[in-house]
């Protein structure tokens, strides 16, 4: 999306060469790093320059494809899939996109496989912003029926986290409704949750919005309840981690307390997700998903910008107070207004999401 | 309560000085003050070294007296009165200490009024501690039963901001049931909302548990829900700087989120308060009572310490993001499980409030 008067994806092939914007020194500096190594495209994805499972996945493509440039080998093509898989092992869209270029380039001769390659990483690329672009069109549906009641009114829009273009290769999930609904001359307004302990709202989200030009406000996680209370919200759009087959929502820390809000306050609370993050084997998300603890430093710290420019972190707490870091939380599917997916939206429901994706349901 | 070996309050007297604790300067900091001259006493209630509506009012009755050792006639006491009652206009409590003393100190010679106003000010602290020590009492009820359904295993309580002894003259209201079961031996674990925006959980709170020895865990604002779901909070106890006649509840932003997934969750959720804080003429919470907006620069900072031990501040988010910053929120007395009071323990609803405080309804 737009980034000034200029239109940038998050990953990009420009003169030849790979480009990405360096994450982690957002929203106080916009750095364009190029990936010219396997090593260096691996330290972006490890150092988390990028992040976000689809640009985590694009990354990894096009570091494979950087690698065939080098060394087009078996033996090379086998390395930087081992070097990328390393950088972070659980990530399921990582493994997911080195196993579909190592499939893709295994019959290709090596003097072909740089060309392949990287017409390959740039398909999975365009893939992603097609999924994207998709669930904005769906989405927009629901914004156009609010703005049309609303009588002028912008349409508030309430999201968590950072479920926008910076985490995908374009468009973002939850956010791709929104800049469809900018982009349809439709007037909105975006509450942006700051989103402790890691601010992604703040850091990133407040960025792409503030970048866009698209109105919106930062607020405190703990703010969104009462602006419900006074009919301050018209909806809220999340984005997803993971789905369970009965349509629970895994998602950011915070995410369930927004929903409660929402249900109490007859606010529409909807979530955006690729059909991919569906995880069709798992039913209940409360009593099956497992909530990653992550380091309490997370929470004991925050990250920013001092008055002279200098970006550091400051303590908030004294030493001898302990901090525990759940990283995410699950909204059970009876909270969640509908979900919205390349193929539309559907009740966040087992038969909703069998009848949208027969082809897919069980797998 | 206790600082590593000593017991403290917030304010008191030592060898005919009255000391206060710098607040601003924790968590990082314990830093005493001798308030010893009038103006400096209106700049500690101003500035925030003190906060608290017991603990305003506490200072500014100490502040009178001190004044009165300089200038005890009838002018220098409307003098100290009103030099007082600028510093923070709005505080119910600072208005209801110096008429209090006014009057006390009206009809008293100048030559004994030094005297007694240090005396009627010893005496406005102590009824604040009986005050916060009965809520604790009736507070440890609740803490003793649930002990006695554990089996041993601490009693999880989750607290929201600081309603403790730092924001009265001792015990705290919020708290006083905290420290009340850990002087009866009871098990507690204490699960600290850290409290956007202006971190008061994280840095008196924590401050607090910890100086007491008081087992604790400091998390987001965001956390509370999902350990509510997987019953890592037994209970939830809260202050609250407004309670209307039925029982609705104003108290720091975010407490609403927590009332709500602790009703989800079947979490018992109380709120402490001593009387005066009942405003009986307002029944419906959400509609009547006003919410502050703070400066949005709240949101966008985060004030804290740096590696090399300097208290600053840092931005987190982009220049060009505007923030807003609703200062409390209304938690509806259907979503109350009990009102804490200096009397006993009542229902949050109209006739509860009614039958509990007979001389004052309608009042």
């Amino acid at each position: 999306m737009k980034v000034g008067q200029d239109h940038y994806r998050s990953i990009w092939v420009e003169q030849g060469a790979v480009r990405i914007i360096d994450q982690t020194r957002l929203p106080h500096e916009f750095v364009v790093v190029t990936l010219d190594t396997l090593d260096r495209a691996a330290v972006a994805i490890r150092d988390m320059w990028v992040r976000g499972a689809p640009l985590i996945g694009a990354t990894a493509a096009f570091g494979v494809a950087i690698s065939m440039q080098a060394d087009a080998s078996d033996e090379g093509l086998r390395r930087a899939c081992e070097v990328l898989i390393a950088t972070r092992p659980t990530a399921v869209n990582l493994r997911w996109a080195l196993e579909d270029m190592a499939a893709h380039l295994a019959p290709v001769a090596a003097s072909d496989r740089a060309a392949v390659a990287m017409a390959r990483a740039m398909a999975i690329s365009d893939d992603d912003v097609g999924i994207n672009a998709a669930i904005g069109d769906h989405g927009l549906s629901v914004i156009r029926e609010i703005a049309a009641r609303n009588g002028g009114r912008a349409v508030n829009i309430l999201t968590h986290c950072n479920a926008g273009w910076l985490a995908t290769v374009d468009w973002g999930t939850a956010t791709a409704p929104i800049y469809k609904a900018h982009q349809a001359g439709i007037a909105v307004h975006v509450w942006v949750d700051e989103t402790r302990p890691r601010n992604q709202g703040a850091h990133l989200t407040a960025w792409e919005m503030a970048s866009h030009g698209i109105s919106h406000k930062l607020i405190v996680d703990n703010a969104g309840g009462h602006l419900m209370q006074h009919g301050e919200v018209d909806m809220v759009i999340v984005g997803t981690d993971r789905t369970t087959a009965q349509g629970d929502v895994c998602n950011k820390i915070g995410t369930y307390l927004k929903a409660l809000a929402a249900m109490d306050n007859g606010v529409p609370f909807y979530v955006a997700l690729p059909s991919p993050t569906i995880d069709w084997r798992v039913k209940d998300g409360v009593r099956d998903i497992p909530i990653e603890e992550r380091s309490g430093d997370e929470v004991s710290f925050v990250q920013g910008k001092l008055d002279d420019g200098t970006v550091t972190r400051l303590r908030i707490s004294p030493e001898t107070t302990p901090a525990a870091n759940p990283a995410f939380d699950v909204t059970p599917a009876r909270l969640v207004t509908g979900l919205i997916t390349e193929r539309g939206i559907c009740a966040a429901s087992a038969p909703a999401l069998a009848a949208m994706f027969p082809d897919r349901v069980g797998g």
